[in-house]
C-alpha cells in the first residue's frame, strides 16, 4: 500500500475515526485504525466492537492495499505535521511497519495484520430513509441531556428513536430520553421510508459520535435501522452502531396531561436566575424553590451551612399561588434547550411532575420531577 | 459595615484574593475573605497562612466595618451577577450574616468574626526597591518551569531570587530555579535599593499568584525582602509571602564553562521538530536523540513498542559529529522560553550538561542534563 494525501484531509479523516477508539484497550487491534487504499480513495475504519466509523478521503493511491496502525499515534503525528504538507504513507508488510513521511519528517509505526481487524458484520436493515443533518441534530441534541447514567438501567442509557403519533395527529420521528427524574421528547416530521422503522435505543456514546457527522448543515444523512443496528451515513463518513438490547419503558404514562397552572418566562433570564440562587446551595441537594404569584416568580435557596439566596423575575402567571422545588441542575439543563421561544411551565401540584414546553411549539416537550424543599 | 461597589470592580478584587484560598481547608476561617470597608476603599484579604493577598477597590462606603465570608462563594455570586450591576453589601453582625444585593437578587451569607482571621504579621524588611512589572515578569516567567516538584527537596520548590554578579561584570537581580535535571538562570539590571537584599527562595505557589500582579505593563512593583518574607505591591494589590526556609544550593558549580561545540537553531522550528518525533516515544522515557553534523541536525526517537521517528533541520553547526540524548519535555520547555532570538546550544560531550542560550543575550541561561539514548 502506498498513497499520498493532503495533511488537512488526512487529519480530518483520522480524527473522526480515532475518536471512537477507547483509550484503554485490552485487545491491541482495537487501538488501531484499519487503513484501506484503493482507486482514488483511502478509508479509515475504527471500532470499539459496538460502534464502527468509516471515514473516506480522496488520495493519490500509487499502490492499493490495507493495514492497521495505532489510531491515536497516527492522529497525533498528523496533527503535528505542518499545515499544507503532503503526507506520503507506505506500508511494508514484510517488516510490519508503516512509514509516514512529510517534508523532512519520517515516522515508522508498528502495524498489525488487516485480517485481525474486526470489521462489523453488515445487517439486514428493515428501514432506510434520508434526513437533513439539522433535523437529526435537533432530535439528539435536545434529548441527550436526559439520558440516564445508571448502568443498571441499561435500557435508559441511550436515546429512544422511534415512530410515534405526534401531538398534531400525524406520524413523527421521535427521540425520547429519560433517567426517571426528567424526560425529553423531541419530534420531527417523519421522513419517507421511515414508517416501518423498529424503535431503537441509540447508546450514549453513539449519540456523541453521531454529533460529528451532523455538523454540516447542508448534508443529507442516510439512516438505516434494524432491530439490532443503526447506521448513519454522511457523504464522507459512515457510523454503524449496535443498539441497546432492551425495552424502552412506556414513557407516555409519565407525561402529565392535565397540568393547568401555566407560567411563561424568558428561558435565558430564568436560567441565569436559577444559576445565581443555586450558588449558595450545597453540592448534594441542589434544591431551588420556585414561588409563583400573580406575574411574579421568586426563586430561592436556603442552605443552612452557607447561606440563602433569593431572586425575582417578572413572568406571566395568572393562577393561584404555588410553591414547588426542583433540582437546579435539571432546571438549567431544560432551560438551556429552549432557545427561540419562552419557556412555558405547566404545573399541577408541588408533588406532581411538571411539564415544560418551548412556547407553543408542540414538537418538543420536557418533564421534570419536583423535589421537596 | 455597608457599602456599594460596581460589579466588575468587585469581581476583579475578590477574584484575585480568592485564588490564594486553598480549596480544601480544615480551618474554616481560611476559606473566608476578610472584607474591610473604610473611607472610600474596601479591601479584600485572603490567606493560606503562607501567602497573604490584599486587594483594594474604590467603593461608596456608607458605614465602615469588617467581617469575613466564604471567598469562593462570594466570588461565584459576583461572577454570576449581571454585568454593570451595582452591588450593595451589608453586614449584620448580630445575625452573623452578610447580605449581597444587586437588582432583584439577594444573597445572605454566613460570616465568621473578623477577629478570627489570621492577618499575617508584618516583617522588618531589610531591602526595599521598585521594579517595572515586565522586568519581574520576565525573571519569574522564564525560570519557573525549572522549579522542582520533589517535596523532599523543599529548598528547590521555588525560585531563588538574589543579587549576583552578571556575566558582564555588574551586579544583577537574578532568579534561578532547578530540579537537578535542568536549570534556568535569568538576570535583570539591579534596581536601586536592592543591593542589600538577602537571597530568598520564593515558593512555587507565590510565583503563580505573583503573576497576576504583573499583568499591567505600566505598573511599578514595590518589592520588599527580609530573611523570612517577601512582599510585592502593585497599586491595588499587595502580595506577602513567606519564603522557603532553606539554603539554595550553589548552582554555579553545575553551569558548564568550557562547552565549545556550538549549535544555533530557530527555537520554534526546533521545538516543533522535537514535539513531532517525541510523539512515538513511550510516556516514561521521552528520550530524543540529537545528531549533529555539518549544518545538519537530525532528531530521532526509537520506541521499540510503537515505532520510530526522524526529523531533520538545517542549522548552524561547524564542529565534529556529535550524538546526544535529552528528555523531550526538558528541551520543549527550554525552547519555549526562547522567543526573540535563535536557540544556541553549547555541548561538551554526550555525558555532560549542555548549556542553552538565547542568541547572544547573556541575561538568560539554561542548563539541561543529557540522558542516555
Amino acid at each position: 500500500m502506498k498513497f499520498s494525501i493532503e495533511r488537512a484531509t488526512l487529519l480530518k479523516a483520522v480524527g473522526q475515526a480515532q475518536s471512537v477508539v477507547e483509550r484503554r484497550n485490552t485487545i491491541p487491534i482495537l487501538a488501531n485504525v484499519l487503513i484501506e487504499a484503493e482507486g482514488d480513495t483511502v478509508s479509515f475504519r475504527a471500532t470499539d466492537l459496538d460502534i464502527e466509523v468509516v471515514d473516506r478521503a480522496p488520495a493519490q493511491v500509487e499502490k492499493a492495499g490495507a493495514t492497521t496502525v495505532s489510531a491515536q499515534l497516527l492522529h497525533e503525528i498528523v496533527r503535528k505535521l505542518p499545515d499544507g504538507a503532503l503526507v506520503s504513507i507506505t506500508d511494508d508488510p514484510a517488516a510490519g511497519r508503516l512509514t509516514v513521511q512529510a517534508g523532512r519528517s519520517t515516522f515508522s509505526l508498528a502495524t498489525l495484520p488487516k485480517e485481525d481487524f474486526p470489521v462489523m458484520a453488515s445487517s439486514e436493515y428493515t428501514a432506510n430513509f434520508a434526513a437533513p443533518a439539522p433535523v437529526l441534530r435537533r432530535l439528539f441534541d435536545k434529548s441527550k441531556f436526559a439520558i440516564s447514567t445508571e448502568e443498571t438501567r441499561y435500557y435508559l442509557n441511550g436515546v429512544y428513536m422511534h415512530v410515534a403519533e405526534g401531538e398534531d395527529g400525524g406520524k413523527v420521528l421521535r427521540c425520547v430520553a429519560t433517567d426517571g427524574h426528567r424526560l425529553a421528547r423531541i419530534d420531527a416530521p417523519l421522513p419517507a421510508g421511515a414508517e416501518s422503522m423498529p424503535g431503537v435505543i441509540v447508546p450514549r456514546k453513539t449519540v456523541g459520535e453521531l454529533r460529528k457527522l451532523l455538523d454540516d448543515d447542508d448534508s443529507e444523512i442516510a439512516v438505516s435501522v434494524s432491530e439490532t443496528k443503526v447506521r448513519f451515513a454522511a457523504p464522507a463518513i459512515t457510523l454503524t452502531s449496535k443498539v441497546i438490547d432492551g425495552t424502552f419503558p412506556d414513557y407516555s404514562r409519565v407525561i402529565p396531561t392535565t397540568n393547568s397552572r401555566r407560567l411563561e418566562v424568558d428561558a435565558a433570564e430564568f436560567a441565569r436566575a436559577v444559576d445565581r440562587v443555586a450558588t449558595v446551595s450545597s453540592e448534594r441537594s441542589r434544591a431551588v424553590k420556585l414561588q409563583m404569584e400573580e406575574d411574579r416568580l421568586i426563586l430561592s435557596v436556603n442552605a443552612p451551612d452557607s447561606g440563602a439566596a433569593e431572586d425575582e423575575l417578572s413572568v406571566a402567571y395568572a393562577d393561584e399561588r404555588l410553591e414547588i422545588g426542583f433540582n437546579a441542575k435539571y432546571l438549567l439543563e431544560i432551560a438551556s434547550q429552549i432557545d427561540r421561544e419562552n419557556a412555558v411551565f405547566l404545573f399541577n401540584s408541588a408533588g406532581d411532575p411538571t411539564l415544560v414546553r418551548e412556547g407553543n411549539d408542540t414538537s418538543a416537550l420536557y418533564v421534570v420531577m419536583p423535589m421537596r424543599v
